[in-house]
Parts: structure tokens; sequence; C-alpha cells
């Protein structure tokens, strides 16, 4: 049995590649630019080069990849990426396992994130933990028992792309009124522009140094922090609204506990306290049991580290089919 | 290993139970009206006498319960009932085991149904099955690998109670513009009346009787089959916020297929056409994988079957808590 495996965090700007233990200790790590224009193969032998060098010498040869997009793990394909619009129905697992000599596991990149805060992070003990992270876009994944439940073929947890408006406006993903448009990075931008008054002296508007393109959630948290009130409005709305999603994910699974990561989520209780308000008004159980919503624990690395747990399970395999 | 159980299907009008084998055949029957005005206990003594004359002789005596509301299966109790408003934190598990000599398992409605359709019915031999009973109102239960998936409590699988609307109507259960709202029974007949034509010679006025208080989903439905155009439009309107309630579904849970049962399903492909094109254009996953919409297979009798077929599993908890 192994005890180290290496993760690999594909994301759009970098990939971070570390050789982690089974306590979720990373023992060295490396980095490269995300090779975005390179096709497919020639993207792998990118990431394999950086990564050869933290392989473990000895058998079993373990490592896990988290990579953001349509991920089949039992066949350790990624289907389409966001991240990586040249890869399409690409066979990763099976190209970087013949590259490494190692045994591959490939999962979406919030089913990693989620991995690592169920079993190390702010999960850690719950049976059912759904963790989201909260950024650009939103992702999640359900773990239960320490296991991702990845569905019938890896694909399940997308909750930034449940909608609450089923006759909302149309998503790139294909649904329409989709979490993720209401509370994700532009949509927090647009409901802060719908209602601030831009102009010199209000905080949001000189914290971007009245660049309306330099305006993001982190501004726009700054600004509420100094009490515009567009902008604690603006997270209030989020608030709601995710909280909202919470509470239908609350019906559907009756989790014991939400951890939230993501850079959205730095803004804290902002937006935080609003949905624990609409789950504690929104959810069936209530009066007889709330989840918890909780900031994630492990800081910018739970990726990789969620990775390489991936790995370490080698052909525990996440999905039901 | 016991090989029958006694199933207790605990609906608003009438309670039916039945002794059922292992293979979900009902061997015995017996049934009596809900015992809607009795306070808790007294209403479990009618039941339990209703039930006694089916037990088996020999140990292990296995009974099973489905009943609509709030349950937590782990203890057996039913928190909140719509159909029985007296219950309120009853132990029903405990006092019916008291009562009959016999291990008692207690389940939502919509859980034994779906169970019972997952290992017997439209969804044998799939993973994972997402079940909903689709009348009056909307229940759901997922069933991964022949289990109920209950989360903590045992409260999951509330499909119904999932918003399609964030800041859409409130639903009496806490929650605002629940799927229930637009799809169940009411809504349905509201969404007619929306839009059509109250007047003699049109089909479903007629068939009604121009009785508006006599029209319910079966009607419209017929008015539908002879060509009503405003009852056309309805199945359609419900059948797309419906599917795209599922495409919710599939892209958090990743489901293998979806069984339909419940008054409105008879209804048929009025409702599962326009829910099948919703789902293939918002589920994330389209292109790759599709997970069918059918309807389920065992009849009214699936909810008793699924409830008898918890208490076989006995100790077998569906809960992850």
């Amino acid at each position: 049995m192994a005890t180290e495996a290496v993760g690999i965090d594909i994301g759009g700007t970098n990939v971070k590649i570390g050789r982690v233990d089974s306590r979720g200790a990373v023992q060295a790590r490396a980095q490269i630019a995300a090779p975005v224009a390179l096709p497919g193969e020639e993207a792998i032998e990118r990431i394999a080069q950086a990564a050869a060098p933290l392989m473990a010498e000895r058998a079993p040869r373990r490592v896990g990849v988290g990579c953001a997009g349509l991920i089949d793990s039992h066949r350790g394909v990624v289907h389409t990426s966001p991240n990586l619009p040249r890869w399409r129905d690409l066979g990763l697992g099976d190209l970087l396992a013949a590259r490494l000599g190692a045994v591959v596991a490939v999962t979406n990149d919030a089913n990693a994130f989620a991995l690592a805060e169920a079993r190390l992070g702010a999960g850690r003990g719950y049976p059912v933990v759904v963790a989201l992270t909260h950024g650009t876009g939103v992702g999640g994944a359900v773990v239960v028992a320490g296991r991702v439940f990845g569905g019938v073929h890896g694909f399940a947890g997308e909750i930034g792309h449940t909608s609450v408006q089923w006759d909302g406006p149309p998503c790139p993903c294909g649904n329409r009124g989709c979490l993720e448009l209401f509370v994700g990075r532009r949509g927090i931008v647009a409901a802060y522009l719908e209602r601030c008054d831009w102009r010199p002296g209000v905080p949001a508007h000189d914290l971007a140094g009245g660049r309306r393109e330099a305006l993001d959630p982190r501004v726009i948290a700054q600004a509420a922090h100094q009490g515009e009130v567009a902008a604690r409005e603006t997270f209030e709305r989020v608030g709601t609204i995710l909280g909202a999603a919470l509470a239908d994910v609350s019906n559907m699974l009756d989790p014991s506990i939400f951890v939230v990561g993501g850079g959205v989520s730095l803004a804290g209780d902002l937006v935080l306290e609003p949905a624990r308000r609409a789950l504690a008004e929104r959810a069936m159980a209530r009066g007889v049991t709330q989840a918890p919503i909780v900031p994630a624990a492990l800081g910018f690395e739970a990726g990789l580290i969620g990775a390489a747990l991936f790995g370490l399970a080698g052909d525990e395999t996440e999905g039901e089919g």
C-alpha cells in the first residue's frame, strides 16, 4: 500500500504538482504554467515532465489529477474542460499512466477539493459533506463517509449548474438560471453595478481606481467592509441566493455540513451570514436540524492535496457505475 | 433471516397493509381508513390491530412502514406528516415494535416507493436510481446500489421541495418556488386555468361538467388527448419545468435513470416528452450521456412493497449518520 502520491491540480493559469503523504502534508512541490495552447498529448507530456522528478521511486507509484470540467473518473477521460479548450474526450488517465509508469486517478477539481476538506479539513468527521468552490465559477461535490459521490460517471456535484430560476438567463453549460450566473464572479460584479452609484468618493469606485473592469468580488467586499450600502446589499443578495441553493441541496441530500472555499468565500460572513439565514428559513428540516455552513480550512493547496488523496485511493473508484 | 415482512403504507386516505415476500409478491392484504382524527398512540393502536393478523408467527418478525412527511429513519420518528397533522415527533417505530413484537423500520413514503421501483421495478439493475412520485405533491428518493440514500437523518430526496425559482411564491414547506408548486396537482390546474377558454364546448370544461373544482390533472390530460390546445400547453409547461428540475438533479447526482410514478405520471408522454426534451437541452453531460426518464412499473402497491422491503432489511439503516 502506497503512503504517498503525486497530486496534480490543473488550473486555468497554473498546474500545481506536489508529492503528498496520506496525512495531507505536501513533501515536495513543482509548478508550471497551464499548457492551454498545446494539443492534448503535448500538454500531458509537459505536465509529465514536471511531475516525473516528484514520483516515488518504488511501486506502487500513485498519481491523482484534479481538473476542471466534465471528467469521467472511471475511465480517466476529460470530456471537456473550460480551462483547456483544446482537450476533448482526452484519455488523460491512460496517457499519464503510460508516461509515468503509475496508477493514475483523474477527477474533477471540485471533487479533489471536497475530498481534501472532507477527510482532512473543515468537514473532517462528518458523514455527509457538501463542499463548494465559490470563485469565478461555482463547483461542488458530495462526500459520503470519506468517499466522493460521483454518480454513474463521476459527473455529480455540479451545484453551480443547478438552476435557481428555471426560465432564467441561459448559461454556457446549457442550463438556464444557474446558481453560478448569480453568485459567481461575474454575477457579483453585475449585481453590484446594478445597484451602485459609480462615482468618485464611493468606496468600490475608488478601490478599483475608477475602472469598472477592475471590479471584482474582493474589491466589492472591501467596499462592503467600508460600509458602502450597495456593496453590502450585493453580498446580501448573493448570500441569500447561495443559501436558497443550499436549502435545495439540504432537502435533496440531508448533509451534515456545507464547506465553502474559493476566492469569493474570502468575503466570509458577508456571504455566509445571509446564506445561513436563507438556509434556516427554507430547509424542510429546520426546527429539527440544520447543517452548518463553514469556511474551508485547508487553503489554496486543498485541490492539490485532494488530487493526491484520489491518487492514493488508486483503484478505489468514486463512481457507482 | 426473514423472507417475508409486513409493509404498512400510511396515506392520507387509507392505510394499506400487506405481507410481502422478498421478491415483492403481496401474500395477504388488509386496509383501514387513515386514522387522521386520532392522536398518535391511538392511531398506532388502530394500525397495529389491522396489521397483527398478517404478522408472521415466527421470529424474526419484520415490519416496514412508509409514511409521508419528515421521517427520521434512524430513530423511527415521524417529525411531521401532512397526512396526519396530529402526529408530531411521534416515536412510531418504537410504539409499533412494542405492540407487534417486531423489528420495525420507518421511512418516508417516497423512499419506500423508490426502493421498490429500484429493486424490483423500472429501475431494476441500474446503480443510481432517482425515483419521483408525481401526484398531488412531488416526492422523491435516490437509491444507490439498491439502498436508499437517506442523508444524515433519512430526510433526503425531497425533490418536490427544491426550488425552481429562488424568489418565487412561498411554499408551505418554508422554501420558495418549489417544484411541487409548479408541477403538483394544484400547479397544473392553476396553469391550465391561466390559459384556458373556460366555456361549454371546450373539452376540459365539459369533462369537468362545467365545475372548476372538478378539474384535476386527469381531466386536463383527457382534454389534451382530445386536442385542447390550452391543456396540451399546460402539460408542455409542466413537463418542461419537471425536466429542468431533473437536469439539476442530473448535474448534482449523475444518476442512471429517472423513474416517475404517481397520479400525474398517468398522463404519460404528455408530461414525460417535454421533460425529456428539457433534460436533453439542459444537463451538462448531454452529448456524453443522458439518463432516461421512464414511468414506474409496479403500480399502486409500490409504496406497500417498498415499505415491506425496508422492513426486511431490518436494522440495515438507510442513513449515513
